[in-house]
């Protein structure tokens, strides 16, 4: 196809191209727009390739280590994305309105590194390439992208993940542009790319993404299939032989195959054209045929994949290149000049967005105002206000004190995009006025019209990509969208591969766990997570707050909001638990744990957190009554904010170091409490299917039970026959 | 459509009925055969629907709870299920081959219990079919249906677990029935059938299991569609909008619409036949049509799914029915009789497959008794003497002490189907003559062609899935098969919802866990599970085991094959690790920990783990030497282990009663070590990409650097500076 070709494809489908298009608007002027590939003569864009493909190899070659073959193999595309698709500006990475790529074949990384040395990146020097798989830990070629590096927009790497960020940040686009573009004024219009492999099509979090993004007609974000039938155990047809094209067509996508996605860049070119064509109604999949380790000697076998090519092959690739077969790491200024122009043309793109963007301060400055606020990640000043300063005193599901705290910031703050697992009517997430995301044309058969300015998202019974969707808003840009996810708090089992990277990238999410501890009653043990919380108390960077009331929900969503680290999650319960008015306290929240009940010369310490927190007072005022032992009672909602405390803090709460044993209370397992307690009445096994009101009787969490078990350690620790040390289960 | 047609219909596919093919093979004589519908005249057929209906909406009034909608929408297909399609004998709930129903919607479990009862089994009495959610613990009938019960071949609820686990049994049965089925001799035939709703289509795994079961060609596998269209939050059409048909049949399934789910009771037994077709190549979808909460006045509404339909609305439902309003859980005997056949015609499959085998065992005595053995779940009694008595000294990465350990086990136990998620390479889980489960047509560019008597399990990029099926194939009958799964110990949680059913379900399943701690090295955190392994210890029933060395690798296979009471997750290194020949012991990993060093006097416990361990040996002989510090150390493979021995063997191990401190040093965060230790060298965040042999130096765990910080923890412990009860993290 040739470049008139081209235009005339994408003019027959539109009226205009592209960048026609997006030049009416404003954006783009002749001088930013790429030479289209016709520009480049066939042979120095086979040089490109090759030299592209060889410094994958050498990479590789250097430390023996490394993922070579599909890097190597997605060369074609790579040219197409930095050279003449991407709108982007390499000396200014975190411009706004950038297209964003994820590369959700994350062990590829090598492919996105080069990429982003060849198109100008400062911060990836020819050293900091060359230090891929080195010894240095200050490396910015790690094996999988990671988001603390310029010019990469997320950590990728477990399968399925980037695809779902992708989607995320895909919605971000839709919503921002619903929210605050105007007539002549495209302030954010930028495309979201991705490509994946085999493995993103077989996860399941990765077949919830395609589903998702179908229905929400994300027509903004474009999926490049680097189909090169090969996996580590070998062809993809020892496991999948499904129809991968009509599979996703039926998710609602519009599918473009590229037969040849070696060599054809200018296939490659006009199909990503057709992913920004604004007309389109659907997000777009491009399925590239690819050979892994093209033109190595292992081309096509699954060895290419996670090994070194091999100093022989590499050779023989630069001999039948008719490259010299003693140089490594070479790059000829031919390719480099091919490049040459693309940080000039970046700055192009921002200076043209910047200028619009003053414009558009002129004609609607309010609104601009606003922009810049989210741009900036700034909340109203007043939102802590939001809060109110007390609660009603009769018992409350702490699923609802939720909404008493938040609900008013949600209905304010457009900040927040609020979502859920199809458990609206229990989660209780939604305000008076809520509107939904949806594609504006869906009228569904039953609930809402919605928007691409809705902020309340139906994700649907997709835990997993939720969470990895939430990553994406997050992601976007620092506090433009805070996410809020919810669902039961089991679920984010289902969800925690993609919570974890929200851990581990530091994003700012929130996840609503609601029906905590074995609350959830008559849904029974496959309900009851009675050992997740071992997983989000360990987890690093995540706050996983079980606030013990109203007042202590107002201290975890306060803590939460402020929270620059990582993930929350804050963990509530399904029923209604007693207000421990006067005791409890907001601010005691932000220290992990506190005393809520003080005894000079104490016999123990009771600890407990959430849904239970009042078994703890009761069973303190029973030990008195009926065991003549004096106890201290001690709320403890996060682990992660008190281990951040000074030892002498942790002390004073805990006099542990006086001789005093603490027990806790808490129908999770016993795994972690350990470190705080020296016995605990918990869950030893799985829940039971039992309406809430008999489940705790069932497992012994009555109060007098309780207190006799507790008696029973104090009279047995002060006696000596158990010490510090042998923590007993009670 | 008549009865006639409907034998015509299948007639036309294939040449005779499914029926009538199961008698050439001596399954199935007349009498064994149930009445078609059309017996029942349409008024009857109406009164056993609205019976069924009627006696769902008053057991969720009782006690008010309960998922009412979604079982009253499915009436018609349980009739055609339990009273004109499946094998079974209610009498012999038990019986080998008989045909297994899967509740993946498992909410709608009123469904199946009200089925089990009309069906005949007896542990569903009327009391005891009236205690859904009572106060009674010892209820048949819980919140979703759980495996402990008869009639239930596996526990569900978590939303795509179920399907999941129906494919492992269509996969039990292929494979079974390509092992010991002879010609005319079909002893293992039976059909697996799974009912859907739209949540299972929309969770991953859910979309995993149909890619996968496609894939297999199950022919033996019929999933029933519950489409009502309706979630917890409203229409499904507002959050999913795919051609649910087409994305399945592009998964490589026969897709059948049923309009009328209603009513339709002879269309359904149409279609249920076709499921039976042993002709068919396919798994088959049946897309049924249905209301959720049929016939009450909140009929395709949300409200009905999870919540009472009210008093006035069951009455109205009666009114209209013109049933008296005034009774209660009242079933006609019309409707008794209506099934009264059942247990006698169960009791015939029975005894013709009863028959069926003892002319099998006549003609092929020989298969004839490893059949037995396999039902009755016998392993070769030489299994254990397979595993070598000793291996060799050099270092060994421990997930090729795996293959050292089980590789004879695997290669002539047939009891074992082993399986990866595509990690064939790394996990070493193969053996030299494997045969790959695969449909026997298939032919993979690359690769062997395998069989359905393959053992060796594909199970492709889908982690969760591979843990559900195994769930599934361990469910088959105890102990038949016992499935192994693989993949990097990261990747276990993608699969964690799923092994956490299996470990609820206390079912045999082991999973291999490769690349854990740290040392997946420059793949970096994405790949480095350092918060992971307290979800396993954590978990009820699990074993998670960290073997230190080729000898602790055979003592956790020894245990995890004889363990009964749910799953083992064995945890082993990519890379090579120091033999400690002479100081690991089998038998102690079977303990939990175990001294692999003493000292009379001992200044501090050092205690480690898995790759990790020889770190404890090494720290031991710096402390004497450089420090003057007497160290004992201990192997700590399993938490659960050791706490299930006697305080008295746990205070030998720790002697932290005689107040020795002890300091834990894994690479994972400590959570759940402060039970054990004092304190410890762990992570304290998020890992890191740096190459195998620079990463344990980067987190401090170098031997000299080790020993400094234990030393200075002795001092500041012997000073008193901290004390028990203030884990210290150094």
């Amino acid at each position: 196809m040739t470049d008139v070709q081209m235009q005339d494809a994408n003019g027959d489908a539109n009226g205009s191209t592209a960048y026609g298009k997006a030049a009416v608007n404003g954006l783009l002027k002749e001088e930013s727009k790429p030479a289209a590939p016709k520009q480049t003569n066939k042979e120095d864009l086979q040089l490109v390739l090759q030299s592209f493909r060889l410094l994958i190899a050498d990479l590789c070659q250097q430390f023996g280590m490394g993922h070579p073959g599909g890097a190597i193999g997605m060369a074609a595309f790579g040219v197409a994305l930095w050279k003449y698709t991407m709108r982007y500006a390499p000396h200014s990475p975190d411009w706004f309105n950038r297209d964003r790529f994820i590369l959700s074949n994350g062990h590829t990384c090598l492919f996105q590194y080069a990429n982003l040395y060849l198109s100008g990146y400062k911060a990836m020097t020819w050293e900091q390439l060359l230090s891929y798989h080195s010894e240095r830990p200050d490396s910015l070629c790690p094996g999988h992208p990671e988001i603390e590096h310029e010019g990469i927009e997320l950590t990728t790497g477990p399968l399925g993940q980037g695809i779902s960020n992708a989607v995320g940040l895909a919605i971000a686009t839709k919503h921002l542009a619903a929210t605050f573009n105007r007539p002549g004024y495209e302030v954010v219009n930028n495309h979201t790319w991705c490509s994946i492999g085999d493995a993103c099509l077989q996860e399941g979090v990765g077949c919830e993404a395609l589903s998702y993004a179908g229905h929400l007609k994300l027509n903004n974000l474009t999926v490049i299939y680097d189909n090169n039938q090969i996996t580590c155990d070998g062809s993809v047809d020892l496991t999948n032989t499904e129809d991968v094209n009509k599979k996703v067509e039926a998710c609602g996508w519009e599918v473009i195959d590229v037969m040849d996605g070696v060599n054809d860049i200018e296939g490659i070119v006009a199909a990503l054209e057709k992913g920004r064509d604004p007309n389109r109604t659907k997000p777009l999949f491009i399925n590239v045929r690819s050979i892994i380790g093209v033109g190595s000697a292992v081309a096509g076998q699954a060895v290419s994949h996670g090994a070194p090519l091999g100093k022989d092959n590499v050779a023989a690739m630069k001999k039948a290149y008719g490259w010299d077969t003693e140089k490594v790491f070479h790059i000829p200024d031919k390719v480099k000049n091919f490049y040459a122009d693309i940080p000039a043309r970046g700055e192009k793109h921002v200076q043209e967005w910047n200028d619009l963007l003053a414009r558009y301060n002129n004609e609607h400055p309010d609104l601009s105002k606003t922009f810049k606020d989210r741009m900036a990640g700034n909340l109203p000043d007043n939102w802590a206000s939001m809060i109110p300063s007390s609660f009603p005193s009769d018992p409350t599901p702490s699923r609802k004190s939720n909404n008493m705290v938040v609900g008013k910031i949600f209905a304010e703050c457009p900040t927040f995009m609020v979502g859920t697992a199809d458990l609206t009517p229990s989660v209780n997430m939604t305000w008076p006025s809520y509107e939904i995301f949806n594609p504006p044309d869906l009228k569904p058969i039953s609930g809402k019209q919605g928007s691409y300015k809705g902020r309340y998202i139906h994700y649907g019974i997709r835990e997993h990509v939720m969470a990895a969707i939430a990553n994406g808003l997050a992601a976007y840009s620092p506090r433009t969208i805070i996410p809020i996810t919810s669902t039961f708090f089991m679920f984010y089992l289902y969800a925690a591969p993609a919570v974890r990277m929200g851990a581990l990238q530091k994003l700012k999410v929130i996840h609503v766990a609601t029906h905590d501890s074995i609350g959830a009653g008559e849904d029974g043990p496959t309900h009851q997570p009675v050992e997740l919380a071992a997983l989000y108390r360990a987890m690093p960077n995540m706050e996983y707050i079980r606030p013990g009331d109203s007042e202590e929900v107002a201290g975890a969503w306060k803590r939460a909001i402020e929270y620059e680290g990582g993930p929350t999650m804050i963990s509530v319960s399904r029923q209604a638990i007693p207000q421990l008015s006067g005791l409890t306290s907001r601010d005691g929240v932000a220290r992990g744990a506190y005393v809520l009940r003080e005894e000079k010369v104490a016999d123990v310490t009771l600890i407990s957190a959430g849904a239970e927190l009042s078994f703890a007072r009761d069973v303190a005022a029973v030990l008195e009554r009926e065991h003549k032992l004096k106890a201290r009672v001690v709320s403890f909602p996060c682990y992660k904010l008190f281990r951040e405390q000074p030892l002498s803090y942790q002390r004073s709460v805990l006099r542990r170091n006086e001789g005093i044993p603490a027990v806790v209370i808490e129908p999770y397992v016993s795994l972690g409490w350990e470190r705080w307690a020296d016995a605990g009445v918990n869950m030893k096994g799985f829940g039971h299917s039992l309406p809430g009101k008999y489940i705790y009787q069932h497992f012994g969490f009555e109060t007098g039970v309780m207190a006799g078990r507790v008696g029973d350690f104090v009279r047995e620790f002060e006696g000596g026959k158990v010490g510090r040390g042998d923590f007993v289960e009670l």
